[in-house]
């Protein structure tokens, strides 16, 4: 196939704990062109050479100009300290990873949290569109987010902000893998819909969850999702559990923010309302009346591309006409 | 005294659960005229016809022109619907209060929540001036707060945001007065000084805290302040616990905000550091690590008139020059 008009694209890097997934990505975030691999590449230099050899093959693919390249990257940024100041599932804490990956790769790039550009890519194009007041949270294997307030994303002062995953919802509760305790992605995040299962396979013989565990397969969130779309009530449950907590992490998000909207994306997501309407109840009956019925609860519109296209977003925005 | 030059003033409302103190504040934020009444004024009606009149008071009182008048409502608003959505220590829910008062009045007025108008205070004038990211916590009775993000003030979609004390910290905790549950404010406010200070009296022989419940006094967080503050162990004790129950709210301030600083007010910043140190130590060990280390907890610069200069600063912001 041969474009008609060489479109100008963007390359659009999601930088997550288990997969890197690189894509050319066009004006209309049509994504043209993917590469991905597994994430683990050893150590910092490896996973740089690895990047810097995806997003060339990327740029080579392109049908157009490329106007720079966007990364979501799974960590938390330090702005002030021009690093990356915390990665728990890649290498890159305390590496200066913007001044690195531009100069390697000598064309303009944007930098930022992989939630943050989720938020970006469902405000301006997606879920979230014309909202003045609004949250995302991606769930997956923990809980990232983003936050747009008055209008604008909010950041925080050295860029780290929105972790969402790591607000305390029980005071003495499990030790989260940052080392705090009682954090909500490990009461309400896909994971935890595995954890679930996991309890609920137990004490629910019969179950199709149950069976799926005598016969060794590993509980996790997506098999649960799995087997609660095809009617298993034990896993229908595991994933109500879960959702009702993650509606009461929502309270506080409705409480704080005042949103119209919270987005959720993230793998878990593909349990669809069967986790949403659980949260959904919550927020109407423990948010703060006005707060309560002023915020919709919706799924994020980007799917298996969210973090490629997020990333495109933030680098058409910060680099060229968005 | 006469004042040489008849100086610009407006007048500050502090409309309380418990008390309305009306001052005639200057330019200079000094409160020259304070007129305090409890707020118990039965109904609606003759809640805002007592408002009516302390305030013509005030007017009458000001040295030079009045811009108008600022109030800080324990409340939350509805800016959508022109309204106060609840207050559950007023008779206010469902009351456009500002259309109201402004008629009554007929002087330019400005309303909004009462965390709301602390935090814009200590903004502009106080603790956290200069910040582009803080958050105010008003600790008292409840916990009230307010937001400055991105250099401007966040107070959400209908402006009913910043409800700190409404953040779910412990999953199926008790129920807080709004019909929520396990909410910071049981935990982590005056009140909760008072609690975890009876706790302590029972368990504690021996001690002031243990002899002034003896003696019948009503242990509240303001005595056992004051014991522990004259060193008694057991106030100590219970200060301590409500400070790192504070410090775990704080762990999801910094998480979600990533703030300069956690400005504390309210009643319960009389315990001062005894409050504020394990609350500190709390998020130096349990916050994301680049996220605690860029926040500091500090106390307000505005005491026991911080309601009215917030109102006041309210005013002076939205009705005339600042």
């Amino acid at each position: 196939m041969v474009a008609a008009v060489a479109a100008n694209c963007v390359i659009g890097v999601d930088l997550g704990g288990t997969k890197l997934l690189v894509g050319v990505v066009d004006e209309s975030l049509g994504v043209l062109h993917r590469i991905q691999t597994s994430s683990d590449s050893g150590d910092t230099t490896g996973l740089l050479d690895r990047l810097g050899e995806m997003v060339d093959e990327a740029i080579e693919a392109a049908p157009g100009e490329v106007l720079g390249v966007g990364f979501g990257v799974a960590g938390i940024l330090d702005t002030k300290a021009g690093m990356i100041a915390a990665s728990p599932h890649l290498p890159l804490a305390g590496v200066p990873f913007e001044a690195l990956m531009g100069e390697r790769l000598g064309v303009p790039i944007a930098v930022d949290n992989d939630g943050n550009t989720s938020m970006l890519a469902e405000w301006l194009h997606g879920a979230a569109k014309g909202a003045s007041d609004a949250v995302m949270l991606t769930v997956g294997t923990g809980i990232g987010g983003g936050i747009v307030a008055n209008g604008a994303q909010v950041r925080g002062s050295s860029g780290g902000g929105a972790e969402f995953g790591h607000m305390v919802v029980e005071q003495d509760g499990e030790q989260c893998s940052c080392g705090g305790h009682g954090h909500y992605e490990w009461y309400a995040s896909g994971d935890a819909i595995g954890r679930a299962g996991e309890r609920l396979a137990a004490t629910s013989p019969g179950s199709a969850l149950a069976e799926a565990a005598a016969e060794g397969r590993e509980v996790t969130g997506a098999l649960v999702t799995e087997l609660a779309h095809d009617g298993d009530e034990a896993s229908i449950k595991a994933i109500v559990q879960v959702g009702k907590r993650l509606g009461q992490g929502m309270v506080s998000i409705a409480n704080i923010f005042n949103p119209q909207l919270i987005v959720v994306g993230g793998g878990a997501i593909a349990a669809g309302d069967l986790l949403l309407d659980p949260a959904r109840e919550i927020v109407a009956r423990e948010a703060l009346a006005s707060l309560g019925e002023n915020v919709s609860i919706v799924p994020a519109e980007f799917g298996a591309d969210a973090g490629v296209i997020g990333a495109a977003t933030l680098a058409f925005e910060q680099l060229g006409q968005g």
